[in-house]
């Protein structure tokens, strides 16, 4: 496989994950951003599924492995300067571990103030995480 | 100005900057990833057009400053965690320095080799960043 692209000291690289929309110019919702490193881009190649690495938890880190909210890969695309990736995706449930199908729920004011949310959660939090 | 957010330890945060597409969440196409530090975030705020932190230059950045190509700021979100911005913005000319309408124009297939462009450029690197 190749893995051309220009990862950090800490051998990481960014990516924005967005739903996808079928063909043409990708135009779906921001889901989330989080960081790969080799093995979670290996492994989301492998199995179609977006697997990242965790920073806070310093481990691969599959996505919907405790949610069942896992991603389906549906196309991928790099950045002019090869360190930033963008992955298209067929999200289940929501993507944000709060129970937004977004993680972009809140909107800001032009003093940085949140303002109203304006949609509900796809999903309870606590049903989805703490149950068991 | 509140900017209760998660800086780095450099004191930057990265920021997806995605096409405006009106009423309603957010749905344009992903234009570009930069970094903010706190002084470009308040020119950003204070003007209504995007300002960067070039980590490369190691400086403001208003963009379009030389190419024209501004990005006049509709609406922004901050995410779950607080450490990731996203910016809806209307995009004079392209974003991609290299004069594509987005920075991510090159999709990849599943083993990471560039799939043929299939759009073409909105304006030529050469005539916009080498004139004069």
């Amino acid at each position: 496989m190749e893995l051309d692209f220009q990862f950090t000291s800490d051998g990481l690289i960014p990516a924005i994950v967005q739903e996808a929309t079928g063909e043409g110019q990708p135009k779906g919702r921001v889901l989330m951003f989080a960081w790969l490193n080799k093995e979670s881009l290996q492994k989301s190649m492998e199995t179609g599924f977006m697997h990242y690495w965790s920073r806070s938890r310093k481990k691969l880190w599959f996505k919907g492995e405790s949610s069942g909210h896992t991603q389906r890969i549906v196309r991928w695309y790099v950045d002019c300067d090869k360190d930033v990736l963008l992955f298209e995706v067929e999200q289940g449930g929501g993507a944000c571990h709060t129970g937004y199908r977004s993680c972009f729920y809140q909107e800001l004011d032009r003093e940085g103030k949140p303002l109203p949310i304006k949609e509900d959660p796809v999903f309870s939090e606590d049903e989805v995480y703490k149950k068991g």
